[in-house]
């Protein structure tokens, strides 16, 4: 497998092969983070930077730790959102960055398409952390490394996602990498959630909350981002967890061996009830530790292609 | 010495041997912060996770520093406590920091118990840097460390803390570990700044602070945290200065070699008389000094037990 | 050559040797950094410490990339400079840091004259990142740096800095590192922003916008900080760019081989128009990424100094 393109910044851009040969990846990148000595010298004197306009603790630190274990240097920009209103100011801030020669850039932005702009412009390989409501692709690649580590396949698996489609990037991401690798995804959530024409992703949208959960092999809530409530796209917290949030009763509609996925932080007892979110259902955790293997497979692989690239230019 | 604890959450916890084993080892650790190259391969490929909900700077430095010079990783969050008000937060936010496979947790935190909930909740060694009024024990060893470089001995001493023992994390920690090493330690305050029952931890309370002082080999000032003065603790900056501050004059009162302790950061001329800070009997920079050995001595000890512990299960 | 100093706090204590030095060494870090192994191991075991009281993130960035490029371990310290206030308490942070056997501090600081107090107080070399309105070496050397890239010397030529000269740290030390490399520095800008006597730094000052243009071999534009507007240093923004924007058809007056540099970040549109900013006159982002070559240079010579001067006292 020759790995072809400079950047990650949706899923879309991917092809099955590619987005097995990065899961093939993360697999061998896993096992070096349960060594005694997590660490191998691969790309030692490479410059990873991350430039997150958004908060972020767990996926900043996710590919923190990746880049680290490969050896690479890292380096964490917190630019506030404010000094980044307009889309020129980004753009000069990251040429700056690129005359610094980073063989990385991972962006997370409040503006979708921000990252692809960047990959577009510059000559290092970005990495889209997360750009608005668009694609979180390194988040739906892990989805995918865990669902594959619990299934065996993805390939004709029901994977039901629940909640607040039209806000999330995760689920547009999950929808076109599941959908691409073979599973049929179902959308369920409050009305003002679906939003219109979100079926040409790729998942179709169930009539209400049983017919998405019955016989799912894969149950995935999103996040209610609790901020947004006051726009009414719910009546209450109440309602929602009662409708649309995950409960081992709700589960019995699955298939018996439903795993239930949560692209974090949880609100327990809102989208996830509490014993579901500990239960032996929950791949939470697997899901976090995946993170850093895919991360370390999308460094690792770019890194390695900047490399391969740069010698031919020279 | 086989130190057998996974996590170091306060001073109580520790024997006598455990902690003479500790300052060893940290004796050994100061030798390499002289060095050219300040740098031991010993922690290659082990994390190190500062995870601070208190601001600071000092003691995350030291830590970063010590995590450093042992060729760790070491990556830190500064989350804002808003975030971390329900302690079902804090550990949702530990488990998934444990899921990335850490070696080590430092935590710092406003609510008293917080680390011990950790270190009892994940696998990784858990490292207190300070929680509530509760403990501060790497605070407390690298002042035992300061005490038995100057004066070679801990035993037979006796100890004067002087100054707000009610909130000082630090001086719970200091007279658990002096009193355990056989010191004499006596506390002196206002009285609204010493708490009930404050013996029980195994110092005494000076019926003024002229008790306090005489013959004393040690004299520990407390940080006063101004913003608390609203509460009237004390009449006024002035009047504690007065009464409580260490100066030249002061110190007549207590050994000819008495040396002076601050946790720092010193408020000059409140706590403590400028020319007392900068003066012969003051020992404050060895105690930032030693800060980082025994930091490093902690990290050096939990990150070998655990590479051990790991080892046996595999 | 021998570099005896221990401190970078301007450019009026450095020699045109010493000056000469640092930037043929800069010259050889270069290469490093388009190298794909972008890493040597010259001050593994050293540390330098970021001790920024203004807010930036591409100095900051330029010096922690620098230091990681010649295996240093870096560390940053964000200070609000509220808690900065009092000279006495930057001295005692200070003081702290200094305790943990630092090997290099970069200081940036809102008060002129910091970096060079702190250098007198501390065993540590310092560098300083900017200070006040007083000095800026770091910039004016990599500033120096690119003309001698692009020009072959600084000798005989015209330097024309225009703008706010009155609040740029950045335009008193170009002003003297060009002077005192043998080249003409003429000064234009609002009234307001002229000072009173900066003709004893040695630039000139042009009667008019047009004298300083003409024949220039550098045009150097300084940023407008924006906030200082409301105190009416100049008409409007449509005014300032109308009269001191650098734009194309202004750059005729200049030689045809013209070169034009901002320390950046610009305003687009208002010190430079978009044409000239992303022109072939502009070396803007040579200039970025000389920041880091000139930054590995300072690092690597005071680290190599400190060291020798430790080995003499040992």
């Amino acid at each position: 497998m020759h790995f072809t393109g400079k950047d990650i910044v949706d899923i879309r851009s991917l092809s099955v092969e590619e987005i097995s040969f990065i899961l093939r990846t993360a697999e061998e990148m896993k096992e070096i983070s349960k060594r005694p000595v997590k660490k191998v010298p691969g790309l030692r004197g490479k410059t990873v930077v991350l430039l997150f306009h958004e908060p972020s603790t767990r996926t900043r630190l996710s590919f923190d730790i990746a880049a680290k274990r490969l050896s690479a240097d890292c380096h964490s920009i917190a630019a506030s959102s404010s000094s980044m209103t307009k889309g020129e100011t980004l753009m000069d801030t990251a040429r700056n960055i690129q005359a610094m020669n980073p063989d990385i850039l991972v962006v997370r932005h409040s503006c979708s398409g921000a990252p692809r702009m960047l990959a577009g412009l510059l000559d290092a390989s970005v990495i889209n952390a997360g750009d608005g409501k668009h694609a979180h692709p390194s988040q739906a690649l892990l989805d995918m490394m865990t669902v594959i580590e619990k299934k065996k396949r993805i390939s004709g698996l029901k994977i039901a996602i629940i909640g607040d489609i039209a806000h999330s990037r995760v689920a547009r991401s999950d929808i076109e990498g599941f959908t691409k690798m073979g599973a049929s995804v179902v959308l369920s959530g409050p009305p003002a959630m679906i939003p219109l024409g979100i079926e040409r992703l790729g998942g179709w949208v169930a009539q209400n909350v049983d017919e998405a959960m019955a016989g799912a092999d894969v149950v995935m809530a999103l996040r209610i981002q609790k901020e947004r409530q006051q726009n009414f796209l719910f009546a209450s917290e109440r309602e929602y967890s009662k409708v649309y949030g995950i409960t081992a009763r709700r589960l019995e509609q699955a298939k018996k061996d439903v795993i239930v996925m949560h692209p974090g932080p949880v609100n327990r007892g809102l989208e996830v009830s509490p014993d579901v979110a500990d239960g032996p259902w929950s791949v939470i955790l697997d899901q976090v530790e995946n993170g850093v293997a895919v991360r370390m497979a999308l460094i690792l692989i770019l890194a390695g292609e900047t490399e391969k690239k740069r010698a031919a230019k020279l």
